[in-house]
């Protein structure tokens, strides 16, 4: 670990520097005008990591943006580990409430400001430094394949069917990620389990076009009123999803589990203060980590209908929609909910209109054993860097990518998170603190060597 | 009669091409990049009306759009009819929608295609070529005032405080306005109610911003829900309104008037095919004109929250809004229906949730007697130009002027609609039968003199 830290401290200013220039690209993968510097990114990345001299190193194109590969093999007997991250970033609007430019990475207080510094281009960086510290000291333990996409952003559209058809390429024991968070500053945290997320969208109709309101009101039903009564009838008052079926294969969280997490638990008060909500909401009977991480939700996430301008229109809308979905926990699984969620939305609706249901997205819920040896190994290197034992989470969010890698692989997956809630991911003055970068790079490191230690 | 028809047969012709001088100008009094255009309109109908020696004539400015005011005065002892209009229009969007450009008049079928021919230009036009007939043929049998708004398709802000200040101006018997349909083609009607409204915005907060629905789901409510689930609670499912108080003074039908609603009533399977709509909607126990006509409704016209856009966003949104109507009928009030919606709303919002209400457009419903004189003096005029004797029907929607006119000069009021429902108003394709306009001049100038000799 010595001379990791030495090596880190050394070329601290250069890591930094290169990381600034990953950062000024505007790999915005959702917009087409950016399809572009998305690729310049990627280009860049590749010609970096040639400089690490991998076994295999290959820029994949896909439909939409390229994924890099690269692969270091030390022996075909050793175990391997695959390293994931994206490059591509959010768009940073809205712009003007940006302190820097978004792409023109600065330095402030310890962090850098810039879009992609947390998310994920600082935090997946981290291990391609920890990967040229191990490479140059020749101390790389086990094969590593690192994997970065350029399409997250986007729902990682070309990665699944890129996973299906390259397995030979991807074998491997356990897979690395940082996507998620710590817990608190300076507290290391391991993540074990994300929600699964269905997402469907409904439309209402209940006339061929828009009415006159005083003309037509009581002879047309309102479809606004229609999605009101669907919408409000698959969730009761105590925060209790009412979709029948929809708890069946609801895994209720364990004593043990449930201790683990009351002794995280935030000041609720502090909570409510910090989101500006009138009263913090949920389901009776479990606690604010419970329901974020344990417990399944509905939220509507958009409503849309009629005349929503300044004023007055007096108009009887002939269509409203909405998009609404629900965050899903073991063993709940996403194409089962969406049926039971169609047919409760079917059951709702009134004969005076017709309704059309999309599911828009689904991923299954993971959780990932936490006597799994990857697990383990990531806690001894984070114990180490951080000088604590880090806790055990899970998320209330959804990364498919991994379900995908603990479904098609069939092997662990460690969620090292490096990033902060608070470092505005999506949002403006999008940063990370480079404590945390120069930690991320040493525990990536010492990652690979327990886990590689731990299977010899 | 004869020479009434004689004259307006001889200047057939000029009156359609003056109406399509009026036509030309894009008054568009919500615009304000047209205010210019606004303005000429008034000042092109004050020299038209000029060539009619009026008594008096001005164009008086308001803080928005001019009112243009005329007035004839044959003697103080008798009796004085104000006629109403405005020359303001609706903007013609979508206007890739329209046959011809909507300010670019032109005559196809009988029909006189443009932007105001119904909606009021075409209709208020008859007037006052019934008043140049009149003149001409120096048969004008009464006094006279003209009164043509600018500011009708934006809630005539500036007229009722004119109505206010201004009596010594528009002290009449009756007042005559068509800016109302024909229940049918070729069947003369004569509207005696109108419903009144009461127009809200509701607006749900549950957070200082927008959160990510996996991370916050389950511990601050969704405001699209809370807002859905107290829209809901405002209407059942037969059609009932069910905020406390609401239907306290609502005057229930007479048997006579439901006779006479029977007798107009439409094929159901015929207008549900025409609007489109899968099944009719409506309260239980009340005819669909008893519903559109003689019934209180409630329309929710716009609601708008979270992300509204293609595709899937996991956003838990801090606020959503909705605008709500309800239109009244006698004996309700605007304002006491605004007082019980928002006590309604508040007893349906959780504690998660800060609700705020705003009323942002009121008028009382009104009902015209049937015995009045000037209605009986417009059924004889339309009966003799129609050769079949008018219809009696209320409407469904609103005219805020009919009630200041009601409700300040407690005088009757006429609404002789010349124009029909399927004639485009405030949409693309406006248009105004030619016969209508022709019958308008005769029907009002009979009315005058039918209205006259009925005082006399």
């Amino acid at each position: 670990m010595q001379e990791l830290e030495t090596y880190v401290a050394q070329h601290r200013e250069r890591f930094l520097s290169e990381l600034m220039s990953l950062l000024r690209f505007p790999s915005i993968s959702t917009l087409p005008e950016h399809a572009a510097d998305v690729r310049a990114c990627a280009e860049w990345l590749c010609d970096h990591l040639a400089l690490l001299a991998p076994t295999r190193l290959e820029l994949f194109p896909t439909e939409g943006h390229p994924l890099v590969y690269a692969r270091w093999e030390i022996s075909p007997q050793a175990p391997t580990v695959l390293i994931y991250g994206h490059y591509d970033v959010q768009p940073p609007d809205p712009v003007e409430l940006w302190d820097s430019p978004p792409f023109e990475p600065v330095l402030r207080d310890g962090r850098l400001y810039a879009r992609g510094a947390t998310d994920n281009k600082g935090q997946f960086f981290a291990h391609v430094k920890a990967l040229e510290a191990l490479v140059r000291l020749d101390r790389l333990p086990l094969n590593v394949i690192l994997l970065v996409e350029g399409e997250e952003e986007i729902g990682s559209i070309h990665l699944r069917p890129f996973l299906e058809t390259h397995p030979e390429l991807l074998g491997c024991d356990a897979v690395l990620i940082s996507d998620t968070a710590l817990y608190r500053d300076d507290l290391p945290t391991l993540c074990y389990g994300l929600r699964g997320l269905c997402y469907l969208e409904v439309s209402v109709r209940t006339a061929a076009a828009d009415l006159h309101s005083g003309v037509f009101g009581g002879v047309v039903d309102n479809p606004i009123l229609v999605l009101a009564h669907i919408l409000s009838g698959l969730r009761d008052g105590y925060g209790r999803i009412t979709i029948p079926g929809f708890y069946d294969d609801v895994l209720e969280p364990t004593p043990e589990e449930r201790q683990r997490l009351a002794e995280l638990s935030p000041d609720e008060e502090e909570l409510r203060h910090q989101l500006g909500a009138p009263c913090l909401f949920g389901e009776l009977g479990y606690s604010v980590l419970e329901r974020r991480w344990l417990r399944p939700t509905l939220d509507i996430n958009g409503i849309i209908g009629g005349f929503t301008g300044t004023g007055a229109k007096t108009v009887l809308p002939a269509v409203a929609s909405a998009k609404l979905s629900m965050r899903l926990v073991p063993h709940q699984r996403a194409d089962d909910i969406a049926r039971k969620t169609e047919a409760a939305i079917r059951a709702l609706a009134p004969p005076t209109a017709s309704v059309e249901i999309r599911v828009l997205h689904s991923a299954n819920p993971v959780v990932i054993p936490l006597d799994s040896p990857p697990l383990h190994a990531a806690a001894r290197a984070l114990a180490r860097v951080f000088g604590r034992s880090p806790v055990f989470v899970r998320e209330g969010g959804t990364i498919p990518v991994v379900e995908w890698f603990t479904e098609l692989f069939r092997v662990p997956v460690v969620l090292m998170g490096l990033g902060l809630e608070t470092e505005g991911a999506h949002a403006p003055n999008e940063h990370f603190h480079v404590k945390n970068f120069l930690r991320g790079i040493l525990a990536s490191a010492l990652f690979l060597q327990e886990y590689a230690h731990a299977k010899a």
